[in-house]
């Protein structure tokens, strides 16, 4: 019997990870999570969770065929297999792909989840087929994953792709990174809940969202309070729609991709976002690219996501040896 | 005794063009210019080109090998092989690469001139050896040629690369393409007038430009002010750097490129826009950008670049067939 080739997809979170073993077709066919405990350091972490894909191909020797590993993680720099610094991990610089060659002699790569989730989608999700788009993550952030001719955009140094750091208003909110009016201090789980303080003081309207303190305001009470008609809840994703469509317009100018692919926590919002988000983009955009470019929502399961990003890394790289 | 192979690069220009013959190595040995008479159409414009390309060739018959022909020209398509309605030579669709293929069966190839001139950087200027990369030309307009992984950025439809229109002033300066605030609305040669007269109304100093008629106004009025030490004309510099500066910054976040080249008439005012440009730029960059991302101008003969920068389009190619 022929064995089913399989990628191990690895996903490193601030607080759990989670792995599985992905076919070419971006079938998850088995998957395990446990907690990072960042603090126990990297060492422990992975050799974790090489023990744990070990003990997944054992149980299946017979039937799978282990061919690379991919590991999606925060600050992950694709051309030095390494991660660096991690904010949230408080890490220094990790060499994984070193680490994943001493154990399997295999071919390892590592990339940040933004730019997994754009592999993820081209190999696996709503990008099949397509060779210039751009995955947007919304999530506490937002990151983005930019696909050009049919490969990721890594820059000189690994870390482009940093559109939640374009300046969309000066002088505006600071956002995490130390910086003014950065795009995903507007857009993102986070910017959303920063908008509704924002229209409750400029607005005069009753809203649910007055009742709740901000420091338990979640981006989850302005979904559902939007659903339900508030008016202060649905302007605030109006508000957000005008940063996101004006920054996607000039995306488009630079980029003319086919898509806009949104993933991540606040993507469930859905149309209630994307709607507002597209006609303020086409509003904006050159008479040239007018009405070609879709907003799509991910085309992978939610639950899988992150592990079938991070295989996608290698089978990406068989795809393209042919 | 080996023929020399060369590519004929052509660059179609809204009064002039210019043709040449350009070895592998970027060496332009012959090269002729003529009026481009738009309003006599495009089939006896490229019938006169073709014909002068064939008199170069046929005079050096005994050293020459034509390989290929690459055309710049306004709203050239790559992938179409077309001119589609460029304003300034007021003609429909042109299919260039069919005319080329039908006098010549050699390959063609055609691209705007901000586009022709990256790839003449990448293969025979400063930006050797480079993957990415972005070249800007300024000009009456703002153009670019966006290099990611060593390839341009075309997009879905040919059209990417339109820097000169990103948004950089909500509600600002009316741009020649109808809409408000872009880019090429304030750095450009036509950018910088505008921006004397806004100087002129909102500054008391003296300067000479006052002394000047509006209409008559020149990019090098203010760029010859400047360099006598004009106090008005050195702000009217400072000015365009803060809006070139905050633009490349977001750039950088996008691509992480190794260097932004500047190209055309503007280009020419040097550290005089350059260095302003590169503090304002580095003062906006994530800290994980800084001191990596170099402003150069380019290192093409400024007098062959269009020539170069068209040849260089089958050049590259070749090159990248091995």
């Amino acid at each position: 019997m022929n064995k089913i080739k399989v990628v191990a997809g690895i996903d490193i979170g601030g607080t759990n990870s989670v792995l599985g073993l992905v076919d070419a077709k971006g079938n998850c066919l088995v998957k395990d999570s446990l907690p990072t405990d960042a603090q126990n350091g990297p060492d422990i972490l992975f050799e974790t969770i090489f023990n744990r894909i070990d003990e997944l191909i054992f149980r299946h020797e017979q039937a799978l065929d282990l061919i690379g590993i991919g590991v999606g993680a925060p600050n992950a720099n694709y051309y030095s297999g390494t991660i660096e610094n991690p904010v949230n991990l408080g890490w220094g610089i990790v060499n994984v792909v070193k680490k994943i060659d001493e154990h399997y002699h295999l071919p390892g790569a590592i990339t940040n989840d933004a730019n997994a989730a754009a592999l993820g989608e081209m190999e696996f999700g709503v990008a099949k087929g397509m060779q210039n788009f751009i995955e947007i993550t919304l999530g506490t952030g937002l990151g983005s994953g930019i696909i050009v001719n049919g490969e990721l955009v890594y820059g000189q140094d690994g870390f482009a792709g940093e559109l939640g750091h374009i300046t969309v208003k000066r002088d505006g909110r600071k956002c995490g990174c130390g910086r003014l009016g950065c795009l995903e201090a507007y857009v993102s789980a986070t910017g959303l809940k920063r908008t509704a303080l924002t229209l409750m003081a400029k607005m005069t309207v009753n809203s649910t969202l007055r009742l709740l303190a901000p420091v338990a305001l979640t981006s989850k009470d302005v979904f559902d309070a939007a659903v339900l008609g508030d008016e202060l809840a649905r302007e605030c994703f109006q508000y957000t729609a005008t940063f996101l469509g004006r920054a996607l317009a000039d995306c488009v100018a630079i980029f003319s991709p086919e898509a806009f692919i949104f993933t991540g926590g606040m993507a469930k919002a859905g149309d209630l976002l994307l709607e507002p988000t597209k006609q303020i983009m086409e509003q904006s955009l050159l008479p040239v690219f007018r009405n070609k470019v879709k907003l799509l929502p991910s085309g992978m399961d939610a639950g899988d996501a992150a592990i079938l990003g991070s295989a996608a890394l290698i089978w990406h790289q068989k795809h393209a040896q042919g």
